[in-house]
């Protein structure tokens, strides 16, 4: 589960809104041991909505293949995916803020954090940073060839798996960066 | 918003469980028109959930890069995402039901449709189709450099986007597929 959650890009996070509908937005999350960290502005709905300690459910997914069958009904996806149930509650401490907003950070661009400018006070003051156990989790994983029936085996049709996976393309420098300011080796595929 | 959901290959949709406790989950989704659908198996706990009108909310997000700031704070991601909110519908009709799951097939592979055997009659009665309108959404899209604070713009660090973006692989047949049998263009990346 740790390394699902480690590799998906982004989450989503679902809630229950004050009018009692559901809600899924994406964000960004970290990890650190067993604990998830959400993180946004302070004015943000849903960590405003999620900070009370109401339950909340969070999924991570990556996508590793489209899986062809030779019939419609078998075709699938290749995937790994973690769902996380709690509840959130937010940290207070300016030192868990900071090591929550480094393991999101790090989890994307190892190398990123010693680089960049250390969160100022005023900023710590306008981040809401809420953490959930991973305990109550499940996971769900597909992997392989298509499953066919029998009597499909013979059809004409190809069939497999076609891998997908999230490529790193060519850095593209801020507009206003000096220039011959050299591209950092983590942003390197 | 169409283009994002066309885009996107999976999408989280969140409701809420009996028990009152909100729920997301990934799954495939496709669109005709101004129409959202999901599928799956009958047995999908999802599905039965959602059968009997229950609002629901669906998530359809794609990353397009990192953004790398000068200061932690202002690091973020260059995404699209839409959200719809709604309640879904079971669709009865069979022509309907095949509509919506060639629609789905088609989204990620155009052409595999015509390639793949069509569902037979007790694929479908597997399968619940759903439905909802793509009338309550929003999009949100982040597009461009990172924003940093004017005092941080000569800090000496490398700031700018590290493009992320979906790649195909190289087709893997299924082991039981006749030797010579060819891989179709749809596949061709």
């Amino acid at each position: 589960m740790h390394a699902i959650l480690d590799e998906a890009l982004i989450c989503h996070v679902a809630y229950v809104a004050a009018e009692g509908h559901p809600v899924v937005l994406p964000t960004i999350h970290g990890r650190i041991d067993d604990r998830l960290f959400l993180h946004g502005s302070v004015a943000s709905a849903m960590l405003r909505a999620l900070r009370p300690g109401v339950e909340c459910c969070v999924a991570a997914t990556v996508i590793d293949g489209l899986v062809l069958a030779r019939s419609a009904f078998h075709h699938s996806m290749n995937y790994r995916s973690v769902v996380v149930f709690g509840t959130a509650t937010e940290v207070d401490d300016d030192d868990e803020k900071i090591a929550a907003m480094r393991a999101m950070t790090e989890r994307l661009m190892p190398g990123r954090w010693a680089d960049a400018r250390p969160p100022a006070p005023r900023e710590l003051a306008q981040t809401t940073v809420l953490t959930m156990p991973i305990t109550e989790a499940s996971a769900k994983i597909r992997t392989g060839p298509p499953i066919d029936d029998a009597e499909d085996l013979e059809l004409p049709v190809w069939a497999g798996v076609l891998p997908l996976r999230v490529e790193r393309g060519v850095p593209e420098p801020d507009p206003d960066l000096p220039a011959g300011r050299t591209v950092p080796p983590y942003l390197m595929s």
